[in-house]
């Protein structure tokens, strides 16, 4: 809900003003613009109620846990709206140059929401586990959230600019239309793609950490298939 | 924060298109509108963030508790935000009368916040005490909210048509501009000022069964100050 609430509130005119997602009319063309900024905050406080809620015949998490994981949910929300607050207004100190500029805003806009997915998982998953055990596995899981999380968008950088919106199922190249920071345009297409691999390898040695298994494989695999992605 | 949400979000250009408000310019024609979407966004994230933080020193009020004021927080936005969606796009049956609408729409998109507000500060202060006194505690008060919740809306659309906007510091005569409903445009200026001072009464009446005391006598203080506000 964190998501769709924000790609929503994205596509507003006010915003990125795109008219097409997966394909079809945006929230704000098919329904109008108040409904799309009403429909967004709906599915943001939604998504708060739905993380509280103990499903019948569901053993709770426990108070403590319970607290852990509102706060990673909404520093992953707080850290995409910093991310768009830099990218579509700036604000950064006039010294910080565009590598470093692009990379916190990818990290935060794109890479919050994602880091907060692999750390409440993993928190859930290893609750009953000693605190040192518990512990590595979150420090693993948080550093290949960070590999992905910035991969995600650079991946996504080099598809606004290589692919086709009929692919894409949305507009493409608008973020150098609109003179926003883009990997690409910053390191160009080959740099991206060189750091599109080395992230990837960081990803997987993170993974190194972690037991053999199942969970580990399927991590792995998606980090593949983000790194590979066409669409 | 989520009060201040919504007036933020209210008042963007696709909803009420509002540029004064509490004498001042509004966020986005302060800051712009991408900064005021983002802002209230960071606004409702903010507040579920906050309701799930023990400060240091402070007992938590326990899971089950903290669970159920999440839900009522949640609750109170998301009615909140139902009675904007009637309130701006409409969406009754054709059948439902005015009166009818009218009622809905400022219960939901004013009463449920305050609602919340209520139940909640109940919800703590009764954590301790019987179930069926708490029961009872928590009836009357919802009780009073909802007459006061109803109350402030019918209130707010009286001042909209006779006060300046210079007194209020917000545009009036808005409402009746965009063709919404209105207490004093469905039921009169003489009609809504009738029912005001039914609903101080049936407020006044539910903090009957609550114990006499300070609590008491500042909710009846309330009560009668937001019947009687000019502004």
């Amino acid at each position: 809900m964190i998501h769709a609430f924000s790609l929503v509130h994205d596509d507003l005119p006010a915003m990125d003003d795109d008219d097409l997602r997966r394909g079809r009319p945006t929230l704000h063309i098919h329904a109008g613009e108040a409904m799309a900024i009403l429909a967004g905050d709906a599915m943001l406080s939604l998504a708060s109620a739905t993380l509280s809620i103990v499903p019948s015949g569901v053993e709770p998490v426990g108070d403590s846990l319970h607290r852990r994981l509102v706060a990673e949910l909404n520093a992953g929300t707080l850290g995409m709206i910093s991310g768009q607050v830099l990218d579509t207004l700036g604000g950064f100190d006039a010294a910080t140059p565009d590598t470093d500029r692009v990379e916190r805003i990818h990290r935060e806009k794109t890479g919050a929401l994602i880091m907060a997915a692999c750390r409440m998982g993993t928190l859930i998953g290893a609750r009953s586990l000693p605190g040192p055990v518990a512990d590595a596995r979150l420090a693993a899981v948080s550093e290949y959230a960070d590999a992905i999380g910035l991969m995600f968008q650079v991946v996504d950088d080099l598809l606004d600019v290589t692919q086709s919106a009929e692919h894409l199922g949305k507009r493409t190249g608008k973020d150098a239309d609109a003179g926003k920071l883009t990997y690409p345009g910053v390191h160009g297409v080959e740099g991206s793609r060189v750091f599109v691999n080395a992230l990837l390898d960081r990803a997987t040695r993170a993974l190194g950490s972690l037991p053999d298994g199942e969970h580990r494989d399927v991590l792995q695999e998606l980090a593949s298939f983000l790194a590979q992605r066409t669409k």
